[in-house]
């Protein structure tokens, strides 16, 4: 086992939630450590690129796609979401503190080589496509993570 | 520590999220690890059987129990659950999907030899009695949880 | 790494959440372990000290402020709070049960020598201050976690 190696499980999309998730990854990519990020149910939209299109959905599919936040901009709070005034007014508070936002945030965590994967799982059951997905993310199941979890000394589930 | 040894607190009783508990531990303990999930709080009623019932109950315990899910194909989504019709709709995606729904994981789950165990605790404060979870389900604390944790290498709280 | 050692990040304000987080940390520590508690976000508000006021806050921080609960005795339930009918309930029952009850948890954890970390980026998003918050919690960073979590066994994220 390995003191340098982490791995989180994004479950969420709530943006309150997600940020933990990137705040905890990117600081330990920044101290040296290898990070891995498994994105999975409710946590692959926040890998949804907002201007990407999949083709070949059903309906169910292009359904359940529309009734989930589509990329990280759209986030709800998991608390005093109000219809999304809680998130816009998170973000206000987040620029006046100098507070990095999500989406730099994501870009820094690539740029420090963290590990992105998305459930192939979930992307199936939810009729996520790869082609919906921002760059750099790689696809992976249970055994992907359950590989990187048993070397890491940190694995949390948010 | 133990790089071979998992335990998996299941805190929620939300069907997205006690899928994920389940996905891991099942995985993990086909791969040959040793498995436990431990039970608490809302994740109880994943264990409560809905043939059985108990005797002695208060007029509060009985009013409490009949507000939870009573065992595992009533469960809600975390999100969407829009009056029960959101986990229906993942159940039909993920039949579609040929995925394994939650009953028959459970059932996978036992035959792979996880340890499934109630918490004590928890039962007392909301009510449940042993005779009412489903078969194989192990009665501990929070010292039976601290044992299994400090050994194992991958910890989660879903 | 160390078995004797561990790590939760409490990130909810959820009363059955926060007494999960506590019931393991004290009974941790009554064991002989060495725990930090790292309060980030919502959980923050479980910090709070009904009776104390901080100066100099913007009228949004004091709007925030006024719309989170304030300590530890405002704790909604994670399910069924119904408008605070739930955690009175579950309180009612806890009574009755001789179950601990979150207050008198915290202050054991506090002479069990359970060391409490404030978030301090998620204290400067939500501007709460440091005299706002109950006596003998410290002020830290990501960087002050993630020191901890390396060295422990066991780290949740709840």
């Amino acid at each position: 086992m390995r003191e340098d190696k982490k791995t989180i499980i994004v479950f969420s999309n709530d943006m309150d939630k997600v940020m933990a998730a990137f705040v905890i990854a990117t600081g330990a990519a920044a101290m040296g450590d290898e990070v891995t990020m498994f994105f999975t149910f409710w946590g692959l939209n926040v890998l949804r690129d907002a201007k990407k299109k999949a083709q070949g959905k059903s309906f169910l599919e292009k359904m359940f796609g529309a009734m989930m936040p589509k990329g990280v901009e759209k986030l709800p709070l998991s608390k005093m979401n109000f219809l999304g005034i809680g998130p816009k007014l998170m973000k206000y508070m987040m620029k006046k503190k100098n507070v990095m936002m999500l989406p730099e945030m994501i870009k820094q965590a690539q740029e420090l080589g963290i590990k992105m994967v998305a459930c192939s799982m979930s992307m199936d059951v939810m009729g996520i496509k790869k082609e919906e997905l921002i760059d750099g993310v790689e696809i992976g199941g249970v055994a992907t993570y359950l590989g990187e979890a048993s070397e890491a000394g940190v694995n949390l589930f948010i």
